[in-house]
């Protein structure tokens, strides 16, 4: 399998080296506007053909399939571009700006039988997968919340707000985590610096009295990456920061007794053990580019595939317009 | 000065053991409606007159001011009770159950020219005095956000959501730090088990971007009780669950630059130091007590006075009317 | 049981107060030389008697056992006293000022049947019966080592090293958990004021490769109260401060293999999840006294009595030789 | 300035990877026994020569300098034909297995007026350069203890015992912030596996009541780096494992009064704030390579030269020897 890869900024390094590092795969050129960027992945990468213009790259007849790793406003043009010269398409996220150009995409890619997947690496992890395991076999009982915080100190994009920036992240583990359909969306925020809101925070609705909820912001001076999960049986702390015990599961819990009287409290608290279980230490991202190529042989439909990318940014969408109205409730 | 206290229930005792270890101060009557409490507070406290009926301390000619230590949705009678027979009254937060309650002990109390002291005992507390010295002293610079984190397993109360429970600690601190009017607020959450939220969720917005947030919950798995601060020149982090070091703060901000084209940052951080300053080791409640005593005999009014509850008040009703209307936008 | 208690310093209170707490168990008078500390105790207990001179405990025919908390010198001759005068003995850790001393407390006190307790508080506190119940129900495997580390700034003791002073804990729960009787010690340390060392290390060697090491500091600028104890099958950290996973359970150990060659590894790590479990949330000083009152009323041998006492400085006594002649070893 | 690398274990790709990206520094040819880590080598580094035979590094008339970059046993033999071939070395620590060897090395490359640096990674790290200027300016005041814990599971070695694979790390560090010359060691341990010693305690005496002490295990569950340093000014806490804030000083410290009376105390303790400054974000290794590459140019001597890797390797022997012997007092 021939890849292309369009960018060498932040994460673009990371694809290459690992689509280099699987057997069987390999990166024949990369495309890249910045001509310092291109510097440095001629130096690492000797051996691979480096451009400035993508288009030689759509055009390779070498290159089966080629990976977006540019801005999220040259996603459309660039994936749609690939799609249209038969090249399989991988995507960073949020897979594209608007829904209309997501739904386009997907179109074009099931009328042309090419796979498109989008990057939600985060899926790939260990603690993700592990979760997803707690909450299939019903560990944690039926859902009542989703509880995430990601802030930190920038990376500032210029272009976009914080949302867009830090929550596809959050967006597409809850996606793949909780599986219903969000209902509504009420986000809020505010911008201090640039005219994008660099502090934000959304509710989404689900059905069941299923919440969630998720806290961005590139002006913290210290980076948390948490998320909690409420569950009737169980609840669990997720810290991305730990090096060990990135998942801590414990055993608690409410009970509601019936109602006795106005100063008796209503219902008790089961707390039992935590325990922290050992997860599988992985590269997410090789993992995911592995899948991927095992989706396009096999010709089978990725989990992280174009309607996932469409998901979140329709979550994204709905955020920054009730965000833009201060709270209004924003339906799905 | 010789004080009734009504309610000994969970803070009660506290009360009682503070106001008994102020010089000049005594406890002559507690009224408590449980008989279990009754019995704890007459083997605590073998010298003190414990009653049933809290109309027995009204009507005491020896009692000067009276402790209101009981459910909130009591307060308002109790309160007025013990206006009306010329006491002093030192309340509990949330100050009233609605704002009109609130309005009507200021206005009775400043007719009798008698003091009102609701307990925002945070106040208090050495972190948030060098918090409010931090933003005095402009070593803050202009604010952007305050973000509020107050969840654990219960304290569940059945008459009012987790929203009246645990976001009065947040709202006062930052009412007492941020000192602006808010404009408005947006509030979403969900109950899971008796019908009242379990989590919740608040914004605040203030004036010149200024942006708050409260994030409350009686489900969490684990105790979290931290607060960040972020200002145009420092930031803060204030765990007040950290035995030292409860507050951090950090060197670190954001420069704007002036945009110089797409793929170029607009923005550069400045980071620094972090340090924590040792703060006073003071036990908040015997302060304010003390400070509470202090009003009375000066005629002085308290920061931490009726319309400092009121305030209170009505954000908590603002955000519960947000709230059952999924997020909708409540000016104040 | 009727209880006098010499001493009303740091632990003293919290003794009177655990005393008089416990069903069937009074405190008829406490002994203590410092006037400003016998007005604290008399206004804490107004019932209580308080005298100067602790010989009117000895001879009140009203006291059965008498708690002395007082400095570890005053230990022999006070607890001596009492024996005399047909009281059983609660004494504090450590036991006496040598060894002699214990060995003639203890057979005075057989001699005329009462029962001697030492104050090792921490064997009573859920953490160190979890892990009595982890060693003994094999689930840790074969011992390896013991190691624990308690510093922090001061308590500053003028008439005893901090070995004398930290190191009780240790030693106590070490021998609680380990059963086996130390071979040998070598002990180091520095002492920097006042002519006794402030920073000691001791290794005590044990049968069957078990080994053990304690670090006392009072000259530490943070707290750590930290136990590592490694097994065959499981290791475990216990870390005091925390206020919850006090203990962590890790499912690692080391497999030894045949040798290959000198490039290979001889070894494999095994490497599991980690659990907390849940500790009971007792107060151990209580159920410390509530056992004393057992052990006087059935004539039963406490677990912590004179013999455990007398182990602990026995082991002191040899670290302070081992101490002075930097590092000799020094069997036991 | 071309260099030959021995050894592509562990630690040897990422000397390759800093040598290769410093500026004017080249490496030409890599040895390495394994043949699987012969073809990892040359898979990286498609166009460096990688042999089997060390012995065709030092005949290569192309290569100015060699690391030695393989287990410790092997290190005198390797560097001493290096010297002997006219080549610069660079020798990853310890310096060699005892100091008879050491020094015969120190005196060849001092008759061949060729530079020997030992590699003392940490020594550029900023942290320790950091701990250095604190020490050098007077804000620790005179030094009372330095006390190291470096613990995890494995990586075990099974041609040497725990103190020669981990504390080489603290005593290079230490032999750089103390600088005085260490008058006695102490040491003790045991082994459980494989007859080497997998648990050991270090005790170094300074003159003018220093004292270090180094705790070093293979088998902790958990992994702990950290050193605490204590001067009669400040106090200070290294965390390496700390992303941020890995240094905090402690304005906190003891001072002594005159003796007043057995039951007063005799210190005072001063507590004030905490600061954790901002390092300098440097990898430490890639300095320290680019510094060998300076001394040799300029023909200087390294502070971590020859003589800084024999007195690491003194200590190490007496500490040995201390163990061996169970704590018996090595002088130095």
């Amino acid at each position: 399998m021939n890849f292309g890869v369009i960018g060498y900024g932040y994460w673009g390094p990371n694809i290459v080296r690992n689509l280099r590092g699987i057997e069987g795969s390999e990166v024949v050129a990369i495309a890249e506007v910045s001509s310092s960027a291109r510097t440095r992945a001629q130096k690492a990468h000797p051996g691979v053909k480096v451009v400035s213009d993508a288009a030689e790259l759509f055009k390779s007849p070498d290159i089966d399939a080629i990976a977006v790793i540019s801005p999220v406003w040259t996603h459309y043009d660039l994936a749609k571009a690939a799609l249209m010269n038969g090249k399989h398409v991988f995507v960073e996220k949020p897979f594209t700006s608007n829904s209309a150009q997501g739904e386009e995409l997907i179109e074009l890619a099931e009328s042309k039988r090419l796979t498109v997947m989008v990057d939600h690496t985060f899926l790939f992890t260990g603690a993700v997968r592990k979760i997803d395991e707690l909450i299939r076999d019903g560990s944690l009982g039926r859902l009542y919340y989703y509880d995430s915080t990601r802030v930190n100190l920038g990376l500032f994009q210029h272009d976009i707000n914080v949302l867009w920036d830090l929550a596809p992240h959050d967006l597409s583990i809850m996606d793949y985590l909780i599986k219903a359909s969000p209902e509504a969306i009420v986000a809020t925020g505010q911008g201090h610096l640039n005219g994008h809101e660099d502090v934000a925070y959304m509710t989404i609705y689900f059905p069941d009295k299923v919440i969630a909820h998720i806290n961005v912001n590139w002006l913290s001076p210290v980076k948390v990456r948490t998320t909690l999960i409420g569950g009737e049986k169980r609840m669990l702390l997720w810290n991305d920061l730990e090096a060990d015990e990135k998942l801590k599961i414990y055993d608690k819990g409410v009970d509601i007794d019936s109602r006795e009287g106005v100063y008796n409290l209503l219902v008790s608290y089961r707390s039992g053990d935590m325990y922290a279980p050992q997860l599988e230490q992985v590269e997410a991202l090789r993992q995911e580019l592995s899948y991927f190529i095992e989706c396009i042989e096999s010709g089978s439909r990725p989990f992280n595939d174009g309607q996932a990318g469409l998901r979140v940014v329709r979550m994204l969408e709905a955020a920054s317009a009730s965000m833009k109205r201060k709270g209004e409730l924003v339906a799905l």
